[in-house]
């Protein structure tokens, strides 16, 4: 499900997102490749409080993981930081 | 629920805050799209008490790629840093 | 709970510790604003052993937060790194 | 499983993300060297969803760590950063 | 248990980790200021391998934090690290 | 277990992983300082696929401050990183 392009770059924070919900579901067809044995425990995914929020736990952390990436989007589109960091 | 602007910028921690929730709010919906679902699980995330923390847990690990997204709002309106790391 | 300043700043590691501390607890009262529900499941939180750490789980994060915001309380008053990061 | 090389070093954020889930798989290797009671563990690995969710959780932790040894796969090929930082 | 001090400052890793250990104990002393329910809470926390793994996930995060403020302990005593970053 | 060095360096990531899993082993050490207990309680640790999965997570997350405080092995035996940050 991982476009697994080059780089960890995303055009915007949605676009990010997007990348950390991939790269979370992907461990998951990583441990259990099997496709059916997947379909059968993903209802639990997304039926049962604690597991969705300890999805969303796996998600929040690939997305520090590309926001890191992509210097949390603060560059503008020539490539220089909004904010100067050192005057010299 | 999260305003996919271009940026993580937050003009305060506060706001900064609120996207943090937004962000943890977000992967519920994307984990699980249908709406009734969402609706009959959340008295769960609201009324057990080691839900609300695993919940909370994801809202802290959102704050802080807010938070170093947005400088940890060291910044002035002018876009230094108020303490200077370099003298040179 | 959250004194929303508008910084993350903290005197010293202790006063960082009590911001880590309100962090936690206001993301709890974002999840369940009614303040009856909260009184209830309160007790959990600190009299069951699991609850207490995955509460203190929650604050050693935004501890995390807290301390990179204020640069590890490393500068001197004036504003310096006590430890010099380049002669140059 | 994991190759020690040398470095932490992948050349594509696909390899890191193998790296890490070999550095996720060591660490279970090496609290329980039996191999024999690993492979009576590991169908509870892949076939809860609970379980899956932590042992990914994990992977998404060393992928972190993976990612910032290799810059995030944000330089050329000649060692220098996509985005310049600094102009002086 | 901890010494507020001014700062997160501790001259060797086995200072900070005891470092690490006092900011984790601090959070369950401020989440349960009731001594006598901590004393008959704590013997679950170390007899109980998920419990005890759960809390040493704490001091491993404050670790985590008294580290980067101690910059790993990279630096010789006069304040300069060991490794040189820029060569100018 | 943890040779109490001064510095977290490892000349290698797989000494660094060791390193990890020492600095792990500490806590439950330190949280439980009766061997005959904690003799009694490791079989839990490599019998039961959420506690060994439990368990890692605290490694992964050593690791990360192990890694972080060797530069991620990045420099070459004469202290200088690899690849340039600044060319100025």
């Amino acid at each position: 499900m991982v476009n697994w392009k080059k780089s960890l770059k995303a055009k915007t924070p949605e676009e990010g997102y997007r990348l950390a919900i991939a790269l979370a579901q992907e461990s998951i067809k990583q441990i259990q490749p099997n496709e059916k044995i997947r379909e059968k425990i993903r209802p639990k995914y997304s039926t049962n409080a604690n597991t969705v929020i300890a999805a969303s736990k796996v998600i929040a952390t690939h997305f520090q993981t590309v926001a890191a990436a992509n210097d949390y989007w603060l560059y503008h589109k020539h490539g220089h930081r909004s904010s100067v960091r050192l005057n010299m």
